[in-house]
């Protein structure tokens, strides 16, 4: 079934190339373009499969009647007005950056047909050599339609998550970045800050726990530093939050009172517990 | 190759399960029995071939000439006592504690045989019903003998580790439980403590960043706060280098410092990339 004629994806990445992977192998289009900065990742995506035609140059976007941004947040919120000069007026626009409320707010400003997205998935690797179109499957999108949002256009990008196996949940821009800090951004702070202090003489020792508990740390620290500050007051709370969990446990550790930390952590594995 | 007639695994849970079941399948031992407070243990354990008898009560480890302690550290320390009035002179006694310095510094006062172990091999589950020898395989086990224990235990009981697929380490007691507060302690602190701030109506947008970070959160609660509480001069020094690099996470964020952050951030990528 396809949905649009020519879909431009902006950034053929781990995410941008398992969207392309998704919309090419459900025949969601009936071409698919790639642009990147990095002439290889073109080729790559070429060969994958990925896309049809790529470049490095934002000119061969011109026809498409939905553009995909999969960059670093930073670069959506640049890209935007030179893409805006150059696609068809009633083109739809989407993007799959971490945080919401400042490229929704920008982006909607530019564009007529803009829809905010955010896949929830992906990895700490980042290229198109890591794309995979399952990623995608059984995966939650949320999507941040505000008032200025054309319902036609929301529906319509809608229907595209839907078709490449995501669940759509709908948030307010700023619901989003809230609900991000806890689930998102936290874990990786935290996984950052962590590996951080381990002593590098000792990693040798390390077991699934401390690799499981940090394997997010991984991750690109640019991008991540971008996330970071796109969501920085939501994300200090989060810490200070954080800090006073540490505390606690610090305290009842420091008292050696075994039943009130037993009862701090049970908190912790009840929740735990209902995630599978 | 028989190392030993009679090996005693006191606690049949995820790791005395899976050493017993290791021991059985590569026949190290001509008999081996368990000891366990709960009679289904004891039943799963020999349904599943790990255990040839199994007894609620210790008198049945009378003729073992391996005991081997794999309850939490708490119980280690309560049940040693009994286990002296017991056991053979020449039986061999070691643990699999998660810390060592009180275990070893009370155990080699009470068996003249003891050689202290720590497979770091496990996970957040409990019970029989996970055990699995392979676990065990090229997973590391330290040993942490001192100047009181004796070389001919030690050597055996490094051989049946070696034979179960661990690679042994020897490091002293003091030297283990500091590793240890980073490699282990920490990430279980940082997973209870994450967790717990994550409000609960924010949990089904959990993606696998979230899950990970806070996988070993769902241990047992009381069984951590033991080890935690048993090891708490290096956990509590662990915290505040965890708690001070939050901080200088959030003064970046704050300062809304691109540069600093990502700094920050890449030098726990650096390190985690090295761990697989």
């Amino acid at each position: 079934m396809k949905i649009f004629n020519k879909v431009a994806i902006i950034g053929t990445g781990l995410i941008g190339g398992s969207i392309a992977l998704a919309i090419k192998n459900r025949k969601l289009a009936n071409e698919v373009i790639g642009v990147s900065r990095k002439k290889r990742n073109l080729l790559l995506a070429r060969r994958r499969g990925a896309i049809d035609k790529g470049s490095q140059e934002l000119g061969i976007i011109k026809e498409a009647d939905l553009v995909i941004l999969a960059t670093p947040v930073n670069a959506i919120l640049e890209l935007a007005p030179k893409i805006s000069k150059i696609v068809k007026k009633d083109c739809l626009i989407t993007d799959v950056g971490s945080t919401k409320e400042k490229i929704v707010l920008n982006l909607e400003k530019i564009f007529p047909n803009f829809v905010g997205s955010h896949p929830l998935a992906g990895s700490e690797k980042r290229s198109i050599a890591y794309a995979d179109p399952k990623i995608l499957e059984k995966s939650i999108c949320i999507l941040t339609p505000t008032k200025n949002t054309n319902k036609k256009a929301l529906n319509k990008v809608r229907l595209l998550w839907s078709k490449v196996g995501a669940r759509t949940i709908l948030l307010t821009p700023q619901a989003h970045d809230k609900i991000l800090s806890f689930v998102s951004h936290l874990p990786h702070i935290a996984a950052f800050s962590l590996i951080g202090v381990v002593p590098g003489q000792y990693l040798k020792f390390a077991s699934t726990g401390l690799k499981d508990t940090t394997r997010v740390a991984a991750s690109d620290s640019e991008l991540w530093a971008e996330i970071f500050l796109s969501n920085q007051k939501n994300i200090l709370k989060a810490i200070e939050l954080l800090e006073n969990n540490l505390k606690r446990i610090k305290r009842a550790i420091r008292k050696n009172d075994k039943k009130r930390l037993s009862l701090i952590l049970n908190e912790g594995k009840i929740k735990r517990e209902t995630l599978l």
